[in-house]
């Protein structure tokens, strides 16, 4: 604190300096000129490592109103505003526009640090997606709990900053779920410091509440006993059991990207409407949003007094990101993949490779065997357009399970590139409604797409993801009306697609495409393994659609994708921990990494811990 | 209880019936009934699958002291009674007598069901030690803890009776100290019902408390999470922290024989009076004691809604157990050597090895580097009498640092034959007190040692320990006056030894005997590999008189006898663990039993877990 003092000159008009989560916020009555000098904050920086983030001091903001009506005359109207949310704890005002390029091209009254002195409010453009629903929902609650969150924040930071009670660094890994198994992952980091749960999923499709939930009951771990919890993304079998963890007691920190926190909010609201005994209801839903502090690609934060995070691109979904965490003082680097695609998508980059250092790497293993090579991007866009072409000709309706968000935007786009280059005709898309909410978040976050999809969003009213084609809620479809319909879950074990199922099952001219992982025992599954006679929620069903699959659409890593990224990784790894993949896909995963790269590897179960410092 | 009580004819003349921690206890207005009808009691236990034991009612017991007089009177003068004790939470008096044995010549009038019927007490003869005071401190205790000790047995009872709250068993083992390292040994077996301890260990010579203390933090175990704990000998590094657990919450039973609960108490006593911050305090022990549920070998015990014990000799020292674990209904058997000696010594038999099932064995490996061969016992013997013999001729002092228990008994046995056969001769034995206290409780408890030493004792009034030779406490000795000084600790830590090791340090003609394990950086270990410079209890000391070794008495399995151990083994082991060794040492034992043996094993750290169903 002493040394941000020193090295601000008067101008700065420094009132105070408190902790903001990872971070260490300066509020100022003139914050132009901390904008203006942004060398001035860089050099505190570097001097204090630390993260600093300029505020605006609460009494030169005017009120929200008089402020909205401020930007909104600095804002043309061709740029098609939205919606303006404020957030006082931090003191921003984010613009929704529909047209936000259109402000480089008109918008010349439009000046942030201008703006930041007349308001007293930091202002900053963002493109407005479809439906601004979940939008308006978060910045709801953050203005419902404007003293809670400044009170969290501080407390999170008076955490992390407190001095260090002992020396020597130390590190164990507690497998709690997703080892030897899909589902529910879930690990816990114990350093000397701090327990740091990295994931807390649940899996919906395992019979018992054992294997269902993160095994923190053998674990003898209390809820207050973890100090923040990190999520690679938003799938519920990485962050469906988060709100459960502030229903028993949490009340630190989740650190995730911003769109892994809205699409987590999306695919966790479902879960309870869908559910009839569900873990936890909509109020632990919010506790957990309101205690999520997003972070951005590629910035070190301090989470805890010994561990520091870096969250890169993974390449599975948006927002979904690999964690690398760095414990103690240089001594050990743990690098997590989450779900991992190292390959290109339409929707997303590869999967980021290039840590600086990394001792420990624990790494997924979906399609870690050695038979699961996947059919190239050409050839599944090629198939898909010709399945859903012979099936409509007959006449026949075409669903496609899929998770929410991930692989559905993925097909949105292929879809309507198909369609658009006119190789799918004349079948209507039915979008479930849930696909279309996570694809509004995906319209809201361009800078988390990928290279070539960025533009097509933030410079362009159309949206790539299909917006010819409809949203529909649990539609009835006919026999004879042709239709290609997109809806969760992607395993058939319920939701909208069990429905539509039940819908097309005795039709032979209609057909199931399986596009994604199936669990073991589940519908798809078995279906894929082929049995005709399946349950499908509860309820006995006779198939006599046909069952196609497409496996290059995966948002995994195939088995020659994963040796490919290990084999990219530029520092000498010491240990490779595989997890996320059935049994003999995580064996057969860690022995060729073992043997082809010399590098000691383990493919441990649920409850074991492992040393790693 | 219904079949309890319906199998039970009118004479049983049963009162009531009562968990006594993981036994039922039958109350009895006339136990000579049952104790006369043992079938009846028998044929009970075979049908319900759990202990039972008679107990008189309280209502038809006399007075202690008018018992003690009943009682009395039955015994002839010659067996000589040294003490009667009652213990009313059991309803047991037990008498300890000079000459037992001459109660089989001369004591007619002693009948146990008559007396049960006279006093309303069950009455035991045991061997009276030399000295009676550790056996007079535990029947005080108990005494004084009635009303406590009665609630406690109900309280675990309830526990272990309680029903199973979920079906699959499941098991992991946590790795909370003396793994990779000899010192503070302690694991936690997590089972899908219950959490126990096994072993709680300090390691005296370690540096800072990180690695002196079993590492529960890092753990989160809550002290009253913990339901049991097994302890396979009294060493402080496998007991010494079992106090401190009573002091920081834990309510439960401690399980482990007779002779361990009494040296414990002796060990643990004479730390805290060594030691300038003990962890614990005089009330912590005998707590624990008060919290100690003695079990005997080869009697399958219930020690959780899933967990069945049963306890076998270890060979090891006095009370020494492995502990061979059932887990579930048959789902898996953990089998714990402890520390573990497969040879014959004088004090003791051979470690036991006829298991019925072992899927997982925990195996110590002190001395399992392949360079740990030791020198065959007679080979050892011989030296030892070379070694003091001309020693004494020079006119020089002999000290052999040991713990005091353990090896202590073992080299007395040996130095009073080698007096006997006048292979050492005119020179003092020197027994440092709390060896000999701890020979007392060795003498108390002839049923533990060796078939060879067993009647030695039962059937004789002269101790084999030699009671001839002196004991004493920090004594001076002098130089020119030859004496052979047995004293701990076994590594010059601390205690009377390294007050020893000064009076001699300056003399060439004296000598230090170093005969069992040397922790790296202690003086002993020091000397050991040729530092003459050392520092002890803070003080630096030039080392001028001679340093040998003899390995042969160690009451540790050597390398070749750990081998023996597991290849003697009936049942196919699924997996080895092995702990209890410095990382070279544990390293190769593992990688010899997975080479010859072709059994997968592995040698985990510290804070490390394992799933073993």
């Amino acid at each position: 604190m002493a040394v941000i003092l020193q090295s601000l000159p008067q101008e700065a008009a420094l009132t105070k300096i408190e902790y903001e989560g990872p971070k260490i916020a300066l509020y100022s009555r003139n914050p132009a000129y901390l904008m203006q000098n942004s060398q001035v904050v860089s050099n505190m920086v570097n001097t204090i490592k630390k993260r600093i983030v300029v505020r605006t001091d609460e009494s030169i903001r005017k009120p929200q109103a008089q402020s909205a009506e401020i930007i909104s005359k600095s804002i043309p109207a061709e740029v098609g505003v939205a919606g303006t949310f404020f957030d006082p704890v931090l003191g921003e005002a984010v613009v929704f526009a529909k047209k936000p390029w259109m402000l480089a091209q008109t918008g010349e009254d439009f000046d942030n640090i201008d703006l930041a002195e007349k308001t007293g409010w930091r202002v900053r453009i963002r493109k407005a997606p479809r439906s601004m629903a979940a939008i308006e929902n978060m910045y709801r609650l953050m203005g419902e709990t404007v003293a809670e969150r400044t009170r969290f924040y501080r407390e999170v930071g008076d955490k992390i900053f407190r001095d260090k009670l002992i020396g020597e660094a130390e590190a164990s890994l507690m497998t709690l779920g997703g080892f030897a198994e899909v589902g529910r992952s879930c690990m816990l980091l114990a350093t000397q410091e701090s327990k740091i749960l990295l994931d807390c999923g649940i899996n919906e499709s395992a019979r018992d509440s054992l294997s269902a939930l993160p095994r923190f009951d053998i674990a003898g771990i209390g809820m207050d006993e973890i100090d923040a919890v990190v999520l690679s993304h938003a799938h519920m079998d990485h962050a469906g059991f988060v709100p459960a963890l502030f229903k028993y007691g949490y009340d630190g920190p989740v650190y995730c990207t911003e769109p892994t926190m809205l699409l987590m909010e999306i695919l966790q609201q479902d879960y309870v409407k869908r559910s009839k005994n569900p873990l936890y209801l909509e109020r632990d839903i919010e506790r957990a949003l309101v205690h999520t502090i997003p972070l951005t690609h590629g910035i070190v934060t301090d989470i805890s007094p010994d561990v520091k995070l870096v969250l890169s691109n993974s390449g599975h979904m948006l927002g979904s990101v690999s964690a690398h965490l760095h414990i103690g003082n240089g001594d050990h680097n743990l690098v997590y993949t989450g779900d991992m695609k190292f390959g290109k998508t339409l929707a997303l980059d590869n999967a980021y490779w290039n840590f600086p250092r990394v001792e420990t790497m624990i790494i997924e293993s979906t399609y870690g065997g050695k038979e699961d090579i996947l059919c190239p991007r050409e050839e599944a866009e090629a198939n898909l357009a010709r399945m859903i072409t012979s099936a409509a000709h007959a006449g026949g309706r075409v669903l496609i399970p899929v998770p929410a968000a991930g692989i559905a935007q993925e097909l949105l786009l292929t879809l309507d590139l198909l369609s658009k280059a006119s190789k799918i005709t004349n079948v209507p898309v039915l979008v479930e409604k849930i696909i279309s909410d996570a694809t509004a978040i995906y319209e809201a976050y361009p800078e988390f797409l990928s290279r070539d999809l960025r533009p097509r969003i933030s410079e362009s009213e159309e949206s790539p993801f299909g917006s010819q084609f409809s949203t529909v809620e649990s539609f009835e479809t006919k026999q004879g009306e042709p239709a290609v319909i997109l809806a969760p879950s992607s395993m058939l074990t319920g939701g909208p697609a069990a429905g539509y199922l039940k819908q097309i099952a005795s039709d032979p001219t209609s057909k199931v495409i399986m596009v994604s992982y199936q669990a073991p025992d589940t519908p798809g599954r078995l279906l894929l393994d082929g049995s005709r006679q399946i349950t499908v929620e509860g309820e006995a069903l006779s198939v006599r659609c046909q069952i196609d699959r497409i496996d290059g659409f995966a948002s995994h890593s195939d088995y020659n994708q994963l040796m490919a990224y290990v084999s990219r990784l530029r520092p000498k790894l010491r240990r490779v921990l595989v997890n996320h993949g059935e049994r003999p896909k995580a064996q057969n995963l860690a022995s060729q990494i073992n043997k082809i790269f010399k590098i000691q590897t383990q493919h441990p179960l649920v409850q074991e811990a492992i040393k790693l410092l």
